[in-house]
């Protein structure tokens, strides 16, 4: 079927982001039991494809597909893998540090938080520090907060984890990262990454995707205390998965149907395609500098306080001196470009941030990035004008 | 935009639903942010339309729809209404009952069960030597279990609890009758109503459905315990689903945007569209009769001991002496509709269950009531001359 997407702004914050006419397509496939022969080999296939983009395909690494937002991941992980009373450390590098700790502590977990400064990320020295101060059940890791856009050295992290205390689970919120940063779940042996549809994987929000180790899901299998949630409860979803994997029928909780066809779609597109895994993390990584090269040369700072530090995926751009929020959301909504607004407490009101993962980063010729940059280029000499 | 759905099997499950290609293309929808002002309206929207479909405007009433699938909306009645230790009856009918209650006590509820025969109701008479037993903080009625095809007297159990036991809260699980079945939220003095958008509603699956009652803020309000669930608190989303009410942004975690805009496409067509709320009760009654008349006139029987207390909107149909499960199913199948099969753990082997919600009750122009009472005649048919 030929399916054009309606006109609209072209959205450009860190997710939801541009979905393909493609993938929207496969978001309207017509009802289908999510028990029959037509749908188990496409729950199937997302559960394995996600492994492939995560590099993540060890035996026993399990793949957790639920209708949810990306946060539910964080719920899976605390209610899951952590007992109450046990002690997890947070690497926190912004809003979403926060939450996350929020949400460990509603499953009674002990929560230690080492928070980075705006922008920067948590030192190494302090993490080993950290390690050696106490036995941790968990340490979390936001990959890339999209508050700040940080990007966080998570696989030095993982290592460190690795050699300090071995038996310490790590678990990596990606929702801004899985597939437009390069993320080595078996090579840096995460145990959790936590991710949503919306972003990298470029498919509507609705699903909480998660990949699990072999040892969280012995974690899990241990643990004395009963699991603190019904619905997110893995010992009713690990039957589920797996049945899906394997081609059988099994049912818990109706999975939202047309969101995995979508997400198929969205996993093949990345999998399948003409390009490489690492040929799409290059094309987010050129399309970060040329947005970030850009807005330099337009006199913009940034949040993040090193590019070495910036995620490949969004920017978190500072208007400049003199330049408010009025001045460009609102004025780039007019030119039909949505950007979005701050979001870290302390600094809300001085940046503003732009997505650019998916076929924003990786389809060049769609001309997104460009239409961005004229169009940051004329709210600046706008608001500039004013004065 | 003229969309047509792709050519598919006839999809008469108790839900999953056949869509409408209208709600299909809502849900193919342009990426969006789940802040802009093109979507926040959207959302208000659903939220207010969602009271009309329950008789259920009263001011102080609060509806949430939030990302997962139904069950979601059992954790979201257990973890913020109940405080561990407190004591919840559940009145069962089947599989999700027990499910429901299995769900009460993972958030610390003390539950006491009237289990009703399977095809039969809780009768009034246990209903209030139970609610004189004891003091309840809530009672759980599951109208329509989906298992048994049992429409439970939700209304008449509520008059019985109010004068019974005023202060005591009442959840109906309405997953399976939403849209399908009368519900008086504001008469009945329903607190909680929980349901899905894959059944009556018409909308593929992915959004828990919920109304609550003032007097059910008010308990969340009152309550000394923390809520046992970080992504399902309502502390949280309590004051989001003010602010799309309201006209305004904000945000706790991302909502399924696209299915936003499908749920609007679909509550619309309920609420404003040529039939009343009323017609469409009827109309779904008149498509359960021709069913059920049309299996019995087969030498079909019903897994619902009586007319009276079967569902409207589905139908759980006994095999007749000596058809099995794999002469109906697969041969539906091959028939291109698609029923599914038993659920109930005691009988599963013996039934089978039809829905016709939505679109296949209403749009009778569709014949898909006819095409499945066709197909059922022709596989027994053939199930019966093998012998």
């Amino acid at each position: 079927m030929t399916f054009q997407q309606a006109p609209h702004k072209l959205l450009v914050i860190p997710g939801p982001i541009e979905f393909d006419s493609s993938i929207l397509l496969a978001n309207a496939t017509p009802g289908t039991s999510h028990v029959s022969p037509a749908f188990i080999p496409v729950f199937g296939d997302c559960l394995r494809l996600l492994k492939k983009v995560l590099y993540g395909e060890k035996p026993g690494n399990q793949s957790f597909l639920i209708a949810g937002s990306g946060t539910l991941g964080w719920d899976a992980t605390a209610a899951n893998l952590v007992e109450p009373g046990e002690d997890v450390l947070v690497l926190n590098h912004g809003y979403f540090g926060d939450s996350f700790a929020d949400c460990l502590e509603t499953y009674g977990a002990k929560v230690t938080q080492l928070k980075a400064p705006i922008g920067g990320v948590v030192s190494e020295a302090d993490l080993v520090a950290a390690l050696k101060s106490k036995k941790f059940k968990l340490v979390t890791i936001t990959h890339v907060d999209t508050s700040t856009g940080v990007l966080s050295p998570a696989g030095r992290y993982a290592e460190l984890i690795k050699q300090n205390s071995p038996d310490t689970l790590i678990a990596l919120d990606a929702v801004c990262s899985v597939a437009s940063e390069e993320i080595r779940f078996d090579d840096w042996g995460i145990d959790v990454v936590i991710s949503a549809t919306q972003k990298g994987l470029g498919v509507p929000p609705g699903l909480s995707v998660v990949l699990a180790s072999e040892r969280a899901i012995k974690t899990l299998e241990a643990r004395k205390a009963p699991v603190g949630s019904y619905y997110i409860s893995w010992k009713r979803w690990l039957p589920i998965m797996r049945a899906y994997e394997e081609g059988r029928p099994a049912y818990f909780a109706t999975p939202p149907v047309q969101l995995v066809y979508a997400l198929q779609a969205g996993l093949k597109a990345i999998v399948e395609g003409p390009q490489s895994l690492e040929d799409r993390f290059a094309a987010h990584k050129a399309a970060s500098n040329k947005i970030k090269d850009g807005l330099a040369q337009l006199g913009v700072g940034f949040v993040p306080l090193g590019r070495e530090i910036s995620a490949n995926g969004m920017t978190a751009a500072k208007y400049p001196e003199g330049v408010t929020a009025a001045d460009v959301l609102p004025k780039l909504a007019e030119l039909d470009i949505v950007v979005a607004g701050g979001l870290h407490k302390d600094i809300a009101t001085t940046y503003f941030r732009i997505g650019h993962m998916g076929v924003t980063a990786v389809k060049t010729e769609r001309g997104d990035l460009d239409k961005v940059l004229a169009g940051v280029k004329t709210v600046l000499d706008a608001a500039r004008a004013k004065k």
